[in-house]
């Protein structure tokens, strides 16, 4: 049976196991979830049996456990190592979503849900494609499994896990489905990824909340001197002037830049996409190579004061933002981390102090063009789609893959399937239904020419 | 019998109805209050009316109510309405405290508790002081009082509720005890205090709030236009940039900021009493003419993005922030209002959305020195302290005197025995037993001569 018919006469039964998955809330960033994540992955570790796998192991780590599985065809044909995360962003806001996050239901031709797309629905579409291959006895790799619950929050367990378990993981490719196509009917396929580092700065002034009616004038607010410093760190031009930040950075050739440039994109989608008026970034580069081969640095939040209802007139002792850059090959995590802590100790002015607190980072990494990785999952996306798939570098992080590139040496191997529409970490998550039978559809030729 | 010896016969009693009053949770900002408020009043009215008080209201408006008394002697002697306020500050942060902020304790020569000063423990000194002449048989004034439970919020409703009871609230001085002294053992008079303008900005970029990875460096995050904003709002000479911001400003002259500048005070205590490394103000002026003659700006809070735990990689859809400036005479409240909201809007950069609501403001005001008020206060603190007072501006804001100066064109006098130490509105509020018996003492001894 070709894939597709075995797709469209199963597809009722993958809903069904899919939402069940869908259905447990596992945040990792909330330690309130810690039962959903083990919970979470038990299914998994039961569904991967289920497709074909001769042994599944929930795997201990200092966090969240891996789900490790394995089918073992023969030593002498490739390994491929399935990567994927079983856990999600919060859902919060709760009041903008449609639907409940964490009820699927199948509308307007999509699956709508936390983690329908990131990445419980992108994983889901490996296991499926692993039954296939094993059901109609058409596996011809080693394939292993690893689905881990801490994607979200950095992996922060996992690359000591990888190092630890080097022999079990051994592998020729990493292929990992967490990624964007850039518009729904042109194929195309990441090829790198930023790297990251999340950082919470505390700037602190009077040592208690002080009445703002006797102080104000006569010392440095510490929300002030918080925004001070935040506005100094990107200067006219768009560019973060953290001391060394740009010193490492990649500078593409003009030939590089045209090709990753293919891609279609268009200016006012993305403006009207998310609704605003005008676009802003470092300048000398379009939005599309803003978003993926610069590194930019930007604050995902920020308290301070008094932020509740009412109108309390004080002085706030202390002012808090989460600060993280998005890096670029060849910038170095723990270097711009350390580069951070110390610009921002500079830039602190007199009146207040600061620190630094470092919460979680991870490498960017590239897939070379000239692989055979590369080959046959373009080889693969051209027989779904009729064309051939454009490379692109993603502006977001999967932290791991540097880690698992580095200790396995081992190509990855991006085929993403999901789109701009689906608002993966916003409310309102969802993932086309063609977009998820075109993913299975484009693993189970990925094999074929691999 | 001699006012000293009154309060030493009945000081156990007087601590016994105080704390009564300090028990009540009376925070006006927060609406769960409500109940607590009308309690408040309705104990206070009680008080007053055991004290000698004629006639005793609880006057609806259309806020809190406001607790209305008086006792008429003879119209032809000089009439004293007593302002005070019976609501509080949040106690927030709790865990900051040493003591139950609601549960009052003598400790230390101190009361503590939310509101021992401010300013249920300095209202409580004028029910007493009014207890001793009625019962003394000394009272030579008729006497109203006027107890509000919004001053913390600015005073919504008592504005109009005075315009409406002008004949009722009819007088020749309005007498508050709201503020502080410049230190323990040198007598001070407030002659003047700031006015206010409190506002909450948005701003607003994207429609929902988007991934990170995708949308970093491409677009301007509300939460930066905010920080951008914000900073610009204060220039390098520390001066407000809102344009217009000063043009109504008194520019006082030598001779008077001299004589205002007698009050002693210490910038070293200044820094070390709040724990920062260094002063910052408007250039060209002291750090106490900062908190008293010159207007400033400041922000109360800030909000945007993810603030809780964890590390959420997102781009916020908006960031907020409370802003208030404090105003000196001549600058006129709605005013400024107006031009903040116009330089707001004229400094919104392109790539995100603004919008500025205005919660509350009041006037300032001034006592002039050579007014028969300002006389026998300062000839009642010299009675006590045994020295003369001096006259210095307060930063703080009470919002209604201004409005109450106008309408019943009554001179202000502002006898007020708090303390910088007394941190009010801050955990660990407390009001010095030495002061709450001056207070009293003083009190009496101004309608000596007044």
């Amino acid at each position: 049976m070709e894939i597709k018919e075995y797709i469209e006469k199963n597809k009722e039964r993958f809903f069904e196991e899919l939402f069940e998955v869908l259905r447990i809330p596992s945040v990792s960033s909330d330690p309130e979830h810690k039962d959903d994540m083990r919970r979470c992955a038990k299914k998994l570790a039961e569904m991967v049996k289920a497709a074909g796998a001769d042994k599944v192991e929930i795997c201990e780590t200092a966090g969240n456990p891996v789900v490790y599985a394995e089918k073992k065809v023969d030593p002498k044909l490739p390994t491929v190592l399935v990567y994927g995360h079983y856990d999600v962003q919060p859902a919060e806001p709760l009041d903008l979503w449609k639907t409940d996050p964490y009820e699927p239901v199948i509308k307007d031709g999509a699956i709508w849900g936390r983690g329908a797309n990131d990445d419980k629905g992108q994983s889901f579409m490996h296991i499926k494609a692993f039954e296939y291959l094993v059901k109609e006895k058409k596996l011809r790799h080693n394939i292993k499994f690893l689905l881990e619950g801490e994607e979200e929050i950095g992996s922060p367990s996992l690359g000591p896990w990888i190092k630890a378990n080097k022999r079990k993981l051994a592998c020729d490719t990493i292929l990992i489905s967490d990624t964007t196509q850039k518009a729904e009917d042109v194929p195309s396929i990441c090829t790198g990824m930023r790297g990251m580092t999340y950082m919470e700065v505390t700037v602190r002034g009077p040592k208690m909340d002080v009445h703002y009616g006797h102080y104000g004038g006569a010392i440095y607010n510490p929300i002030q001197a918080l925004c001070d410093m935040i506005s100094s760190l990107i200067d006219k031009d768009g560019r973060v002037t953290v001391k060394g930040f740009y010193d490492d950075v990649e500078e593409l050739s003009r030939k590089d830049r045209k090709m990753l440039g293919q891609v279609p994109f268009s200016e006012e989608e993305f403006k009207a996409g998310v609704g605003i008026n005008g676009v802003k970034g470092e300048k000398g580069y379009t939005t599309s190579e803003r978003t993926s081969i610069r590194p930019c640095l930007d604050v995902n939040g920020i308290w301070g004061g008094h932020y509740t209802q009412g109108s309390k007139t004080i002085i706030a002792s202390e002012a808090h933002a989460k600060i993280s850059m998005r890096l670029v090959p060849y910038q170095d995590s723990e270097k711009i981390t350390k580069l951070f802590a110390k610009h921002f100790k500079a830039i602190t002015p007199k009146g207040v102090t600061s620190e630094v607190k470092f919460c979680h980072g991870g490498e960017c990494f590239v897939t070379p063009l000239a692989s055979k990785e590369y080959a046959a999952a373009a080889k693969a996306m051209k027989e779904v789609y009729g064309m051939d798939p454009m490379p692109y570098r993603g502006g977001g992080s999967i932290t791991v893959i540097a880690t698992a590139q580095k200790v396995l040496k081992a190509t990855p191997t991006l085929l993403g399937f999901g789109l701009e529409r689906d608002l993966i970490h916003s409310p309102n998550e969802s993932y086309l239904l063609k977009q998820f039978y075109r993913g299975i559809e484009t693993i189970v030729g990925f094999y074929k020419y691999y």
